[in-house]
């Protein structure tokens, strides 16, 4: 029953979870009476932890020291206790928690409670030789088709998540037709293409995609292939993973890991893993950070190195990846909390929100210095992001935030507009908080979901803004059914369609889930892609390699 | 009695320490029966600990993970046994260990054994906060004396540490008079001093020293100052730590951790701690390292740099100081165990000691990268080494070895003679192993101590080789006493006169130690220096502000 000490649990103990144990003993005996201490069975306390890894563990940490979401170290929730603990889990509060009562049931809840009340258990480390171990190619690369071996336009495909269940969609963007269903990791958070035109390996910019898995499997993909032979490597690089980059001469692949904490970066030809480098470190505020996490990773596009985000630390790092061996790294202190950004539309500079933080921080590529920390409303998250012109600050970059129903947008063109730069232009209110923003240069439209917003009729829809008026002109719901939401927005390669999800939350193991195509200037629906297993992130070939933002 | 779960402790405790503890408690109550394992009372587990800190952490870690010397965590030392880890201690090996039966009882020894056969105590981290708390100014800034205080040329100042007692004595080179003692952290491992023109707090190089002791405590020195007032700051940055460096500008001063493992940048004027790096990180071989500690630090005299020497990850970091709000920092993979080095004589290269992994590493400032792994005997150890010409391989750089009783001489001249450079030129065999190597440009003699030497005829006695011969020209035996050994060598300001150590290892809170200073040419006696506490490192102000090596 004591189940932070089973064996191979690398549990760490401290002194009171130790007394803790032995007063269980010793009362097990009979003997002395400690307060009640809160246990499951070893059945409920897996499933728990397995739930709490799928469900909680992004925002509040494997560790449970908080982050986007609290601190739910036993210190704190134990204070609550298992009725508050129950009502919160199910409900989701103010702060921009969601509800789970529609997708775990009130047992899950009641043992989820009762799961972080105990000591969190510590997942073990990863050496880079069981990297090695974990490393499978599926096709050689001397194997590899000299030219698409499928009739049809792969450079306008779709690349599309099916959350949970651990696979890739590759559909076809001008048939409306899915072509393929790879396995991936688990909860592919995002994917990345190989861009660049300087290597044989990239020459054709586009055709190879890398996604990381929630599980930190990492996978290659080849669009060129036939459906069943797309997955051509893999390697897991971590117990928890969230981003991947490839780099700008396409030699390298690196993933980034939420535990361990620490970025891997291996060949993109074989996927052969070659170098980890540790997250660890201390946060802007002067304090070590354990469980310092590797948010976003991007390439960056006029220099040979990665931006590298850590999301606990506070810190942006520019990775020189043009000698590995030597590795240079430019650590630029900014604000707690990093999560997932953009670049502005020159390339030089990246706009990446700290969400706990409130701010939006903007670094500069090109000096390798911060630039500025924007303070905008709560828990900003702009995705993959979107920048668009404004007809009185011009150019402007834009995000949707976790904790409120709001557009935000800022200047984001310091030589042309540098009194409108990295200033909040202005904030449009939108019904419910969102996870997603995206536009297209060609639409006249910004749009952004509201996936965070409790209720269902606003969790359900999507909204249009005017880039023109900065007013909502439509507000879209998708779907009326119970579990179901409306996320992430896409454009085709052209810019005449828009693609949305319907995510089945609830159901997500079953090949419900659909994408509704609305025509981009009509805003009318147009087409619909189902048989999809909880679609969520759409990735449109052309428009990702070509920085369509 | 059951130690590692001591509250405050920070222990972390794995399963099998667990069921180890709860079956104590239940064998307590005379019920079921476990083996026996080792324990102590509170009060011998702190004195142990204690110990352990001073004369054992250094080479095994205060996780007892292993680095110049073996694992000792308890899944180790209990295959060996209380007797066989007594006789060990006792008497050291061959491999490179100690004896310690002259400075330790019978009991002391027996207690360690057990000590060392129970789980490690986790010290705790230490955030910038505490550090702020923990600094402290004597004399304000504006207060510094604007010439010195004394009559005396505090050019030819020795600033001698006194290992046990945490003083640095300051000595006057000329009169071979003590100037003073002032208190600093606990046995200091190196001093440096400002050494720069370019600004006005180091325009009088040489004038500020800082110091850093092994309890963590970074102290600044104002050798112009009156003897009662020349420690005219402090800050502790660690709970155990070995190096410091000043930046070349002289604004920043870096101190180097142990544990917590990172290093820690501070104002040089006023010693206020102004940001944390963290250490820890991924080793050479791929696997993550938690006490990852820094050993040597050092400036680079031809760019705005320190060099950070990370013992257990093999790694030399080339950290640039011009801005550390963005840090950048250059990781060069070398070999695992750093520990100690010293420049060529253009500044460019630096050599520092991978001891357990038998090399010498040079890495190239200039380009930021491994120039070469040297190959050579068992656990090289410079101290702060020796450069010399030879008259066939040209410029050599020179180590003594920790594991054996030689002096192993490289080529360190890639321009002026590329096939020499980076290569083993000689060997000359000595007596016995040592710590300290030094020479100076006008001497025709290298000198070497025999420190590690278990038998004192050769542990008290200091070898002098040939730069022209490369033979031994005359064994100095600088003491009789039990418990007394010959160590580390310095030059005075000309080159005249050739300072060596008489540490009082046993009675080292006894002012019985001394110094005897040898006529360079004659290598005759010509005074000595008495009154000393447990001398050590000795370090000329002219020699080291203008790196005579």
């Amino acid at each position: 029953m004591i189940k932070s000490s089973r064996p191979g649990a690398h549990s760490i103990l401290n002194a009171s979870a130790l007394s803790m144990a032995i007063g269980i003993s010793i009362s097990g005996l009979g003997l002395s009476a400690q307060a009640a201490t809160p246990t499951l069975s070893e059945a409920d306390f897996e499933a728990s932890k397995t739930t709490y890894f799928q469900r909680c563990a992004g925002c509040h940490g494997t560790l449970r020291k908080g982050a986007t979401g609290k601190n739910l170290e036993p210190k704190e929730t134990q204070k609550l206790g298992q009725e508050r603990l129950e009502k919160i889990i199910s409900f989701g509060t103010e702060g921009g928690m969601n509800n789970f009562d529609d997708i775990m049931t009130k047992d899950e809840i009641k043992k989820m409670a009762t799961y972080i009340q105990m000591e969190a258990p510590i997942p073990p480390e990863m050496s880079l030789a069981l990297m090695k171990e974990r490393h499978k190619v599926f096709v050689e690369p001397k194997d590899y088709p000299t030219k698409p071996m499928h009739g049809r336009n792969w450079e306008n495909f779709f690349l599309v998540i099916e959350r949970d269940v651990g696979k890739v969609a590759v559909i076809d963007g001008d048939k409306k037709e899915v072509v393929a269903h790879v396995p991936t990791g688990y909860a592919v958070h995002v994917l990345k293409a190989a861009e660049h035109h300087n290597t044989l390996h990239a020459k054709n910019p586009g055709r190879f995609w890398y996604t990381q898995g929630r599980d930190g499997k990492l996978t290659k993909i080849d669009l060129w292939q036939t459906p069943d032979k797309m997955k051509v490597a893999e390697v897991q690089i971590a117990y928890d993973a969230r981003d991947v980059a490839v780099s700008g001469d396409g030699k390298y692949v690196v993933g980034g890991g939420y535990w361990p904490p620490h970025f891997v970066i291996a060949d993109a030809m074989t996927m052969e893993p070659l170098k980890v480098v540790s997250a660890r470190g201390v946060n802007v505020d002067g304090e070590y950070v354990n469980e310092s996490r590797v948010a976003a990773i991007y390439d960056t596009p006029n220099h040979p190195s990665w931006l590298v985000s850590m999301k606990e630390l506070g810190q942006m790092w520019q990775v020189d990846y043009s000698d590995i061996e030597n590795l240079k790294i430019t650590k630029m202190d900014t604000a707690k909390f990093l999560h997932d950004g953009f670049y502005d539309p020159t390339g030089r500079y990246f706009q990446i929100a700290a969400n706990a933080s409130n701010k939006m921080v903007v670094v500069d590529t090109e000096t390798q210095k911060l630039t500025k920390l924007i303070d905008v409303d709560k828990l900003p998250h702009p995705g993959p992001g979107a920048n668009w012109v404004d007809p009185k600050c011009g150019p402007v970059g834009g995000t949707v935030h976790l904790g409120v129903g709001k557009v935000t947008a800022w200047g984001n063109d310091p030589k042309g507009h540098a009194d409108q730069a990295w200033k909040v232009c202005y904030e449009t209110e939108t019904d419910g908080p969102g996870v997603f923003i995206r536009t297209h240069p060609k639409s006249d439209y910004v749009w952004a979901d509201q996936t965070k917003h409790p209720e269902p009729e606003v969790q359900q829809s999507i909204q249009v803004i005017s880039k023109e008026t900065r007013e909502i002109v439509k507000t879209i719901r998708l779907t009326e059914k119970a579990g179901y939401a409306a996320v992430h927005i896409e454009f085709n390669n052209d810019g005449s369609e828009v693609w949305t999800s319907v995510w089945n939350r609830k159901d997500s193991k079953e090949p419900n889930g659909e994408i509704i195509i609305f025509d981009a200037k009509t805003l009318e629906e147009k087409a619909r892609v189902k048989g999809l297993f909880a679609p969520t992130g759409k990735f449109n070939v052309h428009n990702r390699v070509n920085h369509v933002t």
